[in-house]
């Protein structure tokens, strides 16, 4: 899936005439192809405007320099925040888990058959039981157990400060501290077993059979230091029956954050996600 | 629709060995045919006992009060809570609106489509907006005005005792007092424009777009004291994205709410719905 | 819904660098404010490239002679198909319709309530039926009996040509001659009630039941002269079970033929579909 | 899972008054308690009448004799087709496979996962990759290769007579002959990728990439002489755009036949299939 000579630009400012063919123009300037283009403006009249756009342009890497000026300029005319990111790199991703496997198997099975563009450099749990499954796939499993907070964590910093572009807690049990996400200096993806903002916080499932809900969900959402109240990235349900016990909707509920939290690192993965306040644009 | 010499028996009771052997035997004594048998047991082991069971009886109406006096020796015997409802008598219901019309427009096309086994008696409003659209359908427009509270419910009150099995609001934007409710005799189904519990109360939509949430839904509910807190009968969502206005997110959701009332309705209409605590149970 | 001085232009092209920069440019140049773009590339390299624009631009009539001109150049340059539509001109349609209501009702009451952008210009119909329900919204209803098929068609050509950009299908059950559609000079958008290439032909419900689907779906597609195989512009489907009777599913599949066909003339409406092969390109 | 002293009682005859109550009596008489009970009749008047009872009796294997005996009687009353199925007894169940991995992943993960009540006796393959994928779960992974398909497939039979209640085609890229399906004496149930009945045959996502569908699904269905037309256990599909090439279609459709094959796996597993001529009901 690496795709050499492609990369992926990302910006977003505030909506104004002209920005579309000046970032076009640019890009032509330098002979590179716009592969795709997708934007977003939040309002008609005066509100933000985000674009991702994919190029192709043979012998990137020496012509990036002078690329990046381009951008620079146009970026500094508009006041745009930018990223250009190289398609032929994957980003170095970390996962997190505790006891169940649903989400992390999904991931490294994904991962392994081409279907995740990234690369699983290592899997930290505060739980010794998965070792083995993870270690079948060729991935360094680290068992850092949760005695102390501040240690553990700090034990965990040291692993992945400079090593991970990407934490994914893979229904990960412990809460991480606010310094955590701070000192982490990598986005975190966590998988939250309800459909938010309904049954915030623990035990979703039973509190779904107890109000008697007919759909349960499952949210992937960018960890921040409000629990259960990052910028949302994806979500989706599935119909359940007063027939089902709590019991049932974990098991229900289990695919349904599977295929949730595969389709969420996927798109990070491809720099389709963008944060705008407490919400995502995904383009 | 109407089905001559047929009726629906809903059993609710402490799950026991024998019910069904006795229920079943009691109607084959009286030679009635089971046409549909649904139960649902809370729990493996000692949970509560729920049966719908749709019987046809020839000469019913002459042979009723020697069937009723069986199944009332056999609930007795298990403690039974029960109801028989003749399938040929359409509930009356009363529909409430304020100015939306999409969810009244819905149940007065399926129920002139005969897909709603019900006979719409009245609809009332606060406002006299809808007053055309629904006298085109036959049906009586009663507009009382929102002025004095307790008048307002008085007046509906004065309407409505004795002469309506069930109420729906119909995105009827005025709250019930609970001595309405209790007041009224009837059961009364609500819609709301949110998938609950998320977005309880006002403007869901709205919060919704701010949430930046990936799928909207609406809830019907049996109304009670607590605010959006009743037993759920039905749920539905659809997918959003980010580029959809809090407008649009309206508009979009207004399908699924037509949708999930008229579903709310059909299966009340056809004695599926039992409430269980703050949960309900759909056979 | 109308918009003032908004335009959405169409193009399709060979894939080939420099389209995007090109066509931004020539807006640029007239001082058109990109509003939203949307390009698909039918493949990474050597495909067919779409695009659809939608421009604001401050007095676009009388600007709009020298707009024309720049991007005819562009479109000269890079061998391109183009049309720019008025958003402020809504399109005229008839739906043709026999005996079935839900569809028709479904586009009436959409369009008064403001959310399909159209002018329904007349209903035509084989049968008097629905003449009062098309009435009631105000559109002229005309019956033409389904005599002599030429004779019928050639009256129905009398009041259609010049007079509408779009038909609709709304369960018409005639089949439309070859001559006809050629004759029209607009477009046709019929509505199927199979999830296509299912169910090609007559009694896609009871050949459903039949084969024992679990889903049943409705199709939304140009009518071409061959009959059910034209380019599909959207499908839907909604679960079903044993226990549903052959008119059962009709009735379920009614309410999927209404949302689905709803959309499909939404996004027609909006010029969003272009037609390529066989197939859509939805943008 | 295992559930001891638990059994299923499958029944089908022509429907007919007093049916459930002498089921429902004959289980009393023995002390059989009711945990569920879900049945079905083709038509109001005169179809076909299909029941599923699960029951709960202390010391089922001693007193299967009685019950059976009184069951039988009941049987011979109504011309019934029944069988009586140990919940206690898993059913064992032989995987064939080729080459792809995703299917049969599923099954093995949900198997030791405790979610599919059954036993894996056995994987047959025309093709040696999968070997260690298999081994990795504790299950014997036998290779056939496909040579002189006669002799390939006795060697099949002369491996599964007798051993196998069920086999299971996860994605088995070769046509069973009608022999082997008649010699094997169990059930096959095979996952075809598409939303059947269309793209029957071979290569379904390039033709519903080519037919420009907006839905793509899977369909599990008993395998049977007719190829692609036995009875239909379980579908689903999943929404795909013009921007999805037939590569990813087939990506996305995986998902979807991962999934549905897991519910009809289980499905039939629970002994909750009724093959009703081409159709299948499912209690």
């Amino acid at each position: 899936m690496a795709q050499p000579d492609t990369a992926r630009l990302l910006i977003a400012c505030d909506d104004q005439p002209g920005i579309v063919a000046a970032v076009a123009g640019a890009l032509a300037e330098h002979g590179a192809n716009i592969i795709s283009l997708d934007q977003h403006s939040t309002d008609a009249a005066g509100g933000r405007f985000f674009q991702r756009t994919v190029i192709h342009l043979d012998g990137l890497a020496a012509k990036r320099p002078a690329l990046e000026a381009s951008i620079s300029a146009v970026a500094e005319r508009f006041d745009m925040e930018w990223s250009l990111h190289d398609a032929s790199r994957r980003k170095r991703v970390a996962i997190f888990v505790s006891k169940y496997d649903h989400c992390l198997l999904e991931l490294l099975w994904r991962t392994q058959r081409g279907e995740l563009d990234i690369d699983v450099t290592m899997v930290v749990s505060n739980h010794p039981d998965l070792a083995d499954s993870v270690r079948a796939f060729g991935v360094p499993f680290v068992h850092i157990p949760a005695a102390d907070k501040a240690a553990m964590e700090q034990r965990q910093l040291d692993l992945l400060r400079g090593n991970v572009d990407l934490v994914v807690l893979a229904r990960y049990m412990q809460i991480l501290s606010d310094s955590f996400i701070e000192s982490l200096g990598a986005p975190v993806i966590n998988i939250h077993h309800s459909f938010l903002p309904a049954f915030i916080g623990a035990n979703p499932y039973a509190r779904a059979k107890e109000r008697g809900v007919k759909l349960i969900g499952a949210t992937a959402h960018y960890a921040t230091a409000d629990l259960d109240e990052g910028p949302i990235i994806e979500q989706d349900v599935t119909r359940v029956t007063h027939a089902e016990s709590a019991a049932e909707l974990q098991r229900r509920g289990a695919d349904v954050e599977r295929f949730v939290l595969a389709r969420a690192v996927k798109w990070h993965a491809e720099d389709r996600v963008i944060v705008h306040g407490r919400s995502t644009v995904i383009l």
